[in-house]
């Protein structure tokens, strides 16, 4: 069987700037050729990043889009690439009058495509079929489903190609490529990051591969994007699902893999087929060590995801430092351990705001972190500033709590906007969820690194840092005493979470069967939980929507994180009247 | 040609309150009986209110709104209503099983439905063919298709009955409904206000009716929910297209009309009919009177559309007063004067805030608007406040600035917790634009009543208003001061809007170029503006969306609302190289 050398870039692209995710692109092919690559493969949209949302609904931007592909394959024959089969994801358009695809959504005016480059041209071009439009896609809003499958013929092996949800779908496409026989399956995908995902993806390739005797070769982007991070994970499978080449998680690679692909015979007669035929020289190769990277373990690849949507959105925003407030609690400790492993201690401004309530223990906890991490540390305590308030105000109660909360949050902004720090805001997802925050006070901030973290797990991840300090010989980041202490917002004498909140353990069971997996208040008490417990905390949950609306974006890791992966009525009232009493 | 006595309620459901709403629709459906109808119609939705986003993938949900459909045709029929055909708006499902319809959307488990009720049953459902996924609509996300036309033969006329957005669709449901040849076509709606939107929406429905020689009743809901208002705006037209009575906007209403129905003939054969027969008895009717409200003067409508939409935020979220700052300039003062006739001045509480750089002008200004609408009203001076941060930071210039801002926003904050009063913000659309505001500062608030309106705009509706007064007899409300003077932060002194922005009237054409028409710089310049101020604005702009994003939430009037309309990512940058110089 002839054999293919396979070159899978997982880059990491910025939204909209086209040049620059070109350039990537550019250099990742030099290293692809001088590595004997046959055939080049990028993600989903590694031109223009991804998701771009109604960008593509700007004719100019696809136009900008279109004409980079062009100047992209130029560019590479230029460079002496001409023979290398290029493979690169971009939107294309406008095709205001040519197609009308989508009539669910007729302002869409673009598609979402996997161009074929060699020689300085275009070759083929091939548009996704099926448009996730769930979760945290909406692709059926932006874009014109293709309707036409693309096979390449390369030194006679049929290759086809398909992007992201075409995968997934049974009976889609890649139903239909089985029929088309081709001995190659190019997957390249935009798929983020979420746990236990990495369980799903490649149990899915796997099968596709023996069901229809293919190899496959799936690449992904890899990056954070707003509330979004891509991990890469690219990988190659034979034809009976062994793998060949696995990338690393997190990281930009170039994942190289020799393919043996059988030589197709004839041409099953299916619908709907461009079929192009490339020339390829073979060539002199060097030698290709193996390259499986498996992925590591579960709390390792969350910390990895949190400190890279940190890294990447502190980044690609051209933030240059960050500050946040340490309060000696967890939630705070784990924010600025994540942050300095992200871009570094010496970047991450840590401030205490210590009030006439705190502990002194929360003060030496909060002091023994940033020693521990070595950040630039300073004390701003906010008595002299709450008074006056208090006074003025005659204020009392929840509201002069809410005010220590908010007279905070004046200070972080205030050294943010004196010195350019983007405020990190530490609140975790079992607080976003019940409310327990004051909106304008601790939710002040541009970028929540953990707000898709529920607090149980919060505890688990800095446990989980701690001991891989030990095993590198490195002190433990976070202060034992701020893992091991109740938890308390110190807003009053003597406060707990626990005075307010159903211990942690049990609020997080309740929040996933209520939020992740969408039961109704009912269906959580059938699962065990205390009925009165449980009707407290679902009305929290819907009462605090207007707050979340108005809260930071953060890196999502769950199957469904607050923002757009939920999308729910502020307004919204459970029925007033039971349905019964109607009768 | 027999007559049928039509009933359209455009109701005011709340989102989730199936039990109130289904109260709603029996009461009106009485008021009907009453009145001689034979067929009763409510809106789109109107038993769960809309849009219910992903409550519609609980089936917890769905299983409440199959429920209450079945028990709101028992109750009609135990009232004595037995004859009367209804029509009601409804979500069904869930549908994980039976139905796959949605394969860009695999977790939809729902159908947008109208179930008509006779004699205590639900006699037949028709599921919505085309599923809106564009602007402020995602229901390609939520819903699965239907594929199936619904024609109900009553008194030997055939009726046929879509969903909104199958009205809008050229060759949907509609087309197919002319080959069925039903002499009346039953349109429920739930059809967001726009301005200029009723010189849209009849003149489809008059052609409708016109091309198929079918007369169409179209029926809308009515009330604000979260960032969308819905303004009613029923009619009837003949089979000529000539409008046998047209609600008014913004109120409930219950419209009736007669309508001339040909008898159906052969029944066409066309695929996927469900044809019902239902019978009618012909009773003795209370006389019509005309019933015919023209739509309001433009600037009246949209004044309307911003009070139903704050009204119902308020009293729908259970508010019983609200609070703003009023700043003696032109935004706070129209937002005071929406709210005292969304609710009463008596719940209206406003606060000046002056700082050292008020002028006197701005405190008298906001004094004289005060004593004009009647409101309660405090002042509480910020300087005291201001100093201790001031000194304790060490902060000048921006922000200094801001800091005041800041601590404005956490006495409205402080007041909100003390009393209960929700939080108004005063930002118009050009400052949310360009960023021309502080967040967590003037930002702060639960509610944006003018978001979507432009400054330019804002002074209209100001001057509409006080001549509306100067009209009734009464004091205008807003001073003249307010509106004719230049705008000003007065976060320094002699600060001037002018100073950082071109005029209102070139930033709002800029804006309307670049947000609502979505056209690229180069093509706003084209338009004759300036290039540099198009290129400083048009960054202002893409640099605001994080601010933008934690904003609260306000009425939709213009075609492209910033929210769910307009979903652009936060961290965007254009290309950093340009591309020709990739070559």
């Amino acid at each position: 069987m002839p054999s293919l050398r396979l070159a899978l870039a997982q880059t990491n692209p910025v939204v909209g700037d086209i040049a620059g995710n070109s350039e990537q692109i550019f250099a990742a092919a030099i290293r692809a050729h001088n590595a004997g690559a046959d055939i080049f493969a990028v993600g989903e949209m590694a031109l223009t990043g991804y998701p771009i949302e109604d960008l593509a609904a700007r004719p100019s931007f696809l136009a900008e889009a279109h004409g980079a592909v062009t100047l992209l394959a130029e560019r590479l024959a230029a460079a002496g690439l001409g023979a290398l089969v290029v493979i690169v994801g971009h939107p294309d358009g406008p095709f205001e009058a040519r197609l009308a695809g989508n009539a669910h959504a007729p302002t869409a005016i673009a598609q979402n495509c996997a161009s074929v480059l060699q020689h300085g041209n275009v070759q083929a071009r091939y548009a996704k079929h099926h448009l996730p439009n769930y979760s945290v896609f909406d692709e059926y809003r932006i874009f014109i489903p293709g309707d036409e499958l693309l096979v390449i013929r390369i030194r006679g092996c049929d290759v086809a190609l398909v992007i992201c949800e075409d995968l997934w779908r049974d009976g889609g496409p890649v139903g239909r490529v089985l029929k088309a026989d081709a001995g190659l399956l190019i997957v390249i995908n935009a798929s983020p990051f979420e746990r236990d995902k990495s369980e799903v993806r490649l149990p899915l390739v796997t099968r596709r591969a023996v069901e229809s005797d293919t190899a496959v070769a799936y690449v992904n982007i890899v990056g954070g994007q707003d509330d979004l991070v891509f991990d890469g994970d690219s990988v190659v499978v034979d034809s009976a699902g062994g793998i060949l080449a696995r990338a690393p998680q997190f990281v930009e690679h170039l994942l190289l893999a020799d393919v043996e692909v059988e030589l197709a015979t004839d041409i099953p007669l299916i619908e709907n087929v461009a079929r192009i035929e490339l020339d390829s020289p073979l060539r002199v190769k060097p030698q290709l060590s193996s390259d499986i990277t498996a992925p590591a373990e579960p709390l390792e690849q969350v910390w990895n995801a949190l400190v890279l949507g940190l890294r990447d959105y502190v980044g690609k925003n051209r933030f240059r430092s960050v500050v946040l407030g340490l309060s000696g609690g967890i939630d705070s400790a784990v924010v600025a351990v994540l942050a300095a492993d992200a871009i570094g201690a010496s970047k991450v401004y840590c401030v205490s705001m210590p009030s006439r309530y705190s502990s002194d223990h929360s003060r030496y906890d909060a002091d023994d972190l940033a020693e521990r991490v070595g950040v630039p540390y300073e004390t701003q305590a906010i008595s002299e500033l709450v008074l006056p308030f208090e006074s003025q105000l005659g204020v009392t109660g929840l509201a002069a709590e809410n005010l220590q909360a908010r007279v905070r949050g004046v200070i972080l902004m205030a050294l943010s906007n004196a010195h350019g720090h983007l405020v990190l805001t530490t609140g975790n997802k079992s607080e976003l969820a019940v409310g327990y925050s004051t909106i304008y006070g601790d939710s002040v901030g541009g970028f929540a690194p953990i707000k898709d973290v529920p607090k149980t797990m919060v505890w688990e991840l800095a446990r989980w840092r701690n001991s891989l300090a030990e095993i590198r010989g490195e002190t433990p980041p976070i202060p034992e005493n701020s893992i091991s202490k109740p938890p308390s917002a110190e807003l009053r004498p003597d406060q707990a979470d626990q005075d307010s909140l159903p211990p942690y353990e049990i609020l997080d069971g309740i929040l996933e069967a209520y939020i992740t997996r969408a039961l109704s208040a009912t269906e959580v008490v059938a699962l065990g939980f205390d009925s009165e417990i449980v009707g407290e905390i679902t009305e929290l949950v819907d009462r605090a929507e207007w707050k979340r609306r108005q809260g930071a974006i953060g890196p999502k890791i769950s199957g469904m994180a607050f923002g757009r992966d939920r999308r729910l009525p502020i307004t919204f009232r459970p029925s007033t009247v039971e349905v019964s009493a109607l009768l």
